[in-house]
This record gives structure tokens, C-alpha cells and sequence, in this order.
């Protein structure tokens, strides 16, 4: 492995692949990766893309790839898709439009799925992206699809989140009552070639101006573009240059990453606690505690308090694999 | 609570629907309660009811409460609604077409929501159920909203799980194949009276008979309904009660609720272990452990190791309201 991260360091694309892989697959060696890396973490810019299928995610992602490596920035993007296997053709397929990029070495693409293991896609993507902030990538883009929980559980791993939409798409600016508002950074009206741009750009505004902000918050700008033809990408890399100075001038870019490490930290101490629960002699008191349950002899709760006091006094076991 | 749990327990409806609110809110004496509820647990028939917007889940639940009424059985309905608020409308709208039953004494229906805490719909579902077991309901009806995570978590708490399909909703059938055939015991084909029910019909048991089962296992029937005119509605009942007996039978019943006392107490020993590390002493060491993160100073495995173990040092809080 020490090879493997000495490559990933300098940059050698099969390296980081291979990390990123390590990652995906939850190998027990991942809390000795994370380890070694930590003290280059918080280099990179985290953009996060988010918006329903259909409103141009990965051409808006290859074009902003375009503008980033023509002010010399290399790039690193991760698309993540938390829905089931069934739908992992599409993103396939969209990645193929990223092929233009595929060659450039400044820039690394990878598609993210969920294999299942504890934690899931907001799991991996934070250690994913840390591969990738090891590696030098001065930007990384995460594409999300969607709107669910899951994607605004990935899209809070991102320091600058945009949101897409594109116009006649009738019910995506409903889309975005449902919680779309809160989470973006910058508005991004695509496709803006066609009928009906201007109304949804005022809309939108109109939405996010209700909002009620403090003096010295965010107020996030709506920018109209054509990802196909690039028109309106350098107005969205200012949006998105302007919201990292507020970042940093704020002191939000430190309040969200202390957030952001909270919540893995927290989420990882839950998923070692489930182990617990279900292996060894924590899985033989589940058991028990479960059959007890069943039989009416004891309730769910006093059940759950006694198992917790239990495991309490285990010895720990070692969770990280090392 | 003494007073509403005997007037529950002697089947007073607004006792009952008092001590359910509770659970919804995640009252802090929701273990006292299901502390006094313990003994009186696992004696109705649970029968989970779910299926796609539309193939109508509230007329046939309605039809079965109709056909089980007249066979002297009590019957409590839990409509589940894991949805965001807004689609709450949809369902009040289902339940005024039961108002048949609304007047009806040995019936008792409520829709559930998720207010946001710990465990959601998965664990306050299952104590509602305790409280309607506890009131000497003979079946407790669970009607839940399509197929996704929650629904099928939801339909866990089931003895039987009825899926519904209605022909001439093309996607229905694939809908299944992404998860529905494993969670179905009994599989039903609503509006039958229109085209295609027969080739629906055909295209599920096709599918069913795939699955490589034991001599043993159940073999999971498919009936047609039409349950706007109560066609069909008998031979439902009949094929519940048959897998009822076979659950009896083949002792799958004791290993469905020791399965599901055993979910239920990991859910909440997992809750109470989250409750110690978002308050009090474990709250100030996941913030303390967040900043060293954020700063490179540790990677989050061993920050959350760290946690873990320090957590089970503190002296145990009082984590069920007594």
C-alpha cells in the first residue's frame, strides 16, 4: 500500500483508481489509507452537482471540466449513483460524453456505486474524496443524481453545492420546494437556449429571496446556461469563485468541514457499534434479547438498555482492521 | 398512563389513539409503556398491505376490514405514509374512503407519520403495533405506500405481506421484479375486471415460480380482486388465512417475530448509543474529535475509534424516560 499512495501522490491516475476501488469495496485496509492521508486532507475545492435526470448534470460537469483545466486547475470528479444497480447504465452512459476528458491527465473520472457495505455512498464518498485531495486534484466535482435523502447526504460533503434545473421542466422548480432550496449554493438555470428560461430564472429568484437571511449571509446567485455550447460556464465559474471567497472570508468553509468530519466520524462510531451488535458475543445477546422480545418476557427498550450496558463492558475489538 | 392503558387495553378508542400519538411523538414514556404492553404482545395477525400509487391498497384494506367484520374479527389499521409531508394530502384523501368504518367500534384506523425522530416509521410502526396487539385487535392491518427502503422495512413487521399490482400499469411488473417478489406472500391483482388482469396474472406466477424454493416453502398464490365490488375479497381472505397456517405449521411464524423482535432491539440500542454521542459529555468529544479531523490531525477511523471507546467508559445515562 505504501506504494500504492506514493503513486496516488504523484498523481499516477492508476494508483488513485486503485485506492478509490479500495474504498468502494469497504476493504478493511481503508482505516490505515485514511490514516496516512490525513494530514493532506482540505486542499481541494468541493463542488458538489446536483439536479433531476434530464437537466444536462454531466455536460454542465464536462463543460465546467473544460473551464477549470483552461485556468490550468487539474480536476478530479466523482459521480455518485446511490439508486439500485438497475439504473447504473445511464450514468455509464453519460460518462461516455465525458470522453473528450478521458485522456487528459489533469483530469480523473469516476463513477461511485454503493456495494452495499455499512454506511453506503456517504460512506465512501468522503474517503473518496480524500484519495483524490491526497493526489493533488485542486478541484473536485461531485455529481449526484437527483434530489432524495441520499443525495443531499452526498451533496453535504461538497464545500460549493449547485443545483440544476433546466426551463419547461414542469415540475422541477416543485421539485425544488421540496428541499432543493436549501441545499444550493448557486442556482444553475441550463438548457437556457430554450423557451420559457427567463420565467424559470425568476421563479427560482423569486423562491430563494423569500428565504429569510442574516445581513452577512450567502445569497445565492441564479445563472442562466447551454452546457452543449459552453455559453454562461465562465459566468458559473465566477458564481462558484465568489461563493469560496464568502467561504473563506466568513469562516463558513471551516464551519461546514468541522461539520461535514462530524458527521463521518459520527456515522463511522455508529457503523463500529453496529458490528458490535452483530458479531461475536454481541450477536449471541441479540439473540437472546430477541427470543426474550418475542416470547413478551421483556419489553424492546429495557431489551436495547441492557444491551448497550453489555457491550459496555466487552473488551473492545479492533474495528480498523489493523 | 395507568388509566390510558386500561381503558386501551378494555378497547376504548380514544385511549388507544392517545397512547399510539405518543409513540408518534417518540414520547419519552414510550418504554414504561411498552414495558406494561410486553406480555400482552404477539397475539394478533399482522397482515402487511403494500403495493404502487393506484392499484388500490385503501379500497381493497377497506374490503378486507368489510369481510373480516363479518366474520366477528376486531380489526386496527396503521396506514404508513414514509413520504415527505406533502404527499400527506394523498392519503387523508384514502381515508375518507373508509369512513364506512368510521363509526364502526370493532375497527380502529390511523394514519402514521414520521415526525423526525430517531428511527422513524421502522421503529415507531411496530409499537403502534404493540399498542393495537395489547387492545385485542384479532388483525392489525398495515397499509403502506409503494416499494422503496421504508416500505419494505415496514413490511417487515408483517406475519403476511400482500402485494398489490393492478393489470395495465406497465411498469407494475418491473416495479416487482426490483424487490417486491421477495417481500410478497400472497400476491393480488386488483381491478381485475379490467383488460390484462389475466396476462398480469400469467406474467406473476411466472415470475413467482422462478424463484428456487425448499419442498417445504410457501408458494406464494396470486388472487384476483375486484375490490370495489368485494369480488374476489373472499378468496383473499382465504389465502391469508392459509398462509396464517402455514406460518403455524412450519414454525416460520416464531422465526418471523423473533427476526423482528431482534431488528427492533438492534434499531434501538443503536438509537440510545446515537442519543450518548449527540448529548452531554459524548456530544463535546465528537466535537472536539470533528475539529481534529477537519484540521488533518487524525483520520476519522481512528477518531471514531477513539470515540467509541471513551463512550463506553461513561457511567450509562438513563436513556429510557424512568
Amino acid at each position: 500500500m505504501p506504494t500504492l499512495i506514493a503513486g496516488a501522490r504523484s498523481g499516477r491516475i492508476r494508483d488513485i483508481a486503485r485506492l478509490i476501488s479500495l474504498v468502494e469495496d469497504g476493504s478493511p485496509v481503508v482505516p490505515a489509507l485514511m490514516r496516512e492521508l490525513a494530514d493532506t486532507v482540505g486542499r481541494a475545492s468541493v463542488v458538489g452537482i446536483t439536479g433531476s435526470p434530464g437537466v444536462g448534470k454531466s455536460t454542465t460537469t464536462a463543460a465546467l471540466i473544460s473551464g477549470m483545466r483552461a485556468r490550468g486547475q487539474r480536476v478530479g470528479v466523482l459521480a455518485v449513483d446511490p439508486s439500485s444497480p438497475f439504473s447504473g447504465g445511464a450514468l455509464l452512459g453519460d460518462r461516455i460524453r465525458m470522453q473528450q476528458h478521458a485522456t487528459d491527465e489533469g483530469v480523473f473520472i469516476r463513477s461511485m456505486a454503493s456495494r452495499g457495505h455499512l454506511g453506503g455512498l456517504s460512506a465512501t464518498t468522503p474517503q473518496a474524496l480524500r484519495v483524490l485531495d491526497a493526489a493533488g486534484y485542486d478541484v473536485v466535482l461531485i455529481e449526484t443524481v437527483g434530489v432524495g435523502q441520499s443525495e443531499i447526504e452526498v451533496a453535504a460533503a461538497a464545500d460549493t453545492t449547485l443545483v440544476l434545473l433546466a426551463p419547461g421542466m414542469g415540475d422541477s422548480i416543485q421539485a425544488a420546494k421540496a428541499g432543493i432550496l436549501e441545499i444550493g449554493d448557486v442556482f444553475v438555470v441550463n438548457k437556457a437556449d430554450r423557451d420559457g428560461a427567463d420565467s424559470t430564472v425568476r421563479e427560482l429568484r423569486n423562491m430563494v429571496g423569500l428565504g429569510s437571511r442574516a445581513a452577512d449571509a450567502w445569497d445565492p446567485p441564479v445563472v442562466k446556461t447551454v452546457a452543449s455550447t459552453g455559453e454562461g460556464i465562465d459566468r458559473l465559474l465566477a458564481a462558484i469563485d465568489g461563493h469560496r471567497e464568502w467561504l473563506i472570508a466568513s469562516g463558513q468553509l471551516q464551519v461546514r468541514r468541522v461539520k461535514r468530519a462530524s458527521d463521518e466520524v459520527e456515522a463511522l462510531a455508529l457503523a463500529i457499534l453496529r458490528g458490535r451488535l452483530e458479531a461475536g458475543s454481541g450477536s449471541a445477546r441479540l439473540a437472546a434479547a430477541a427470543a426474550d422480545v418475542a416470547a413478551g418476557r421483556i419489553d424492546p427498550h429495557s431489551a436495547a438498555a441492557a444491551l448497550v450496558e453489555a457491550l459496555a463492558e466487552e473488551p473492545p475489538l479492533s474495528e480498523d482492521g489493523t
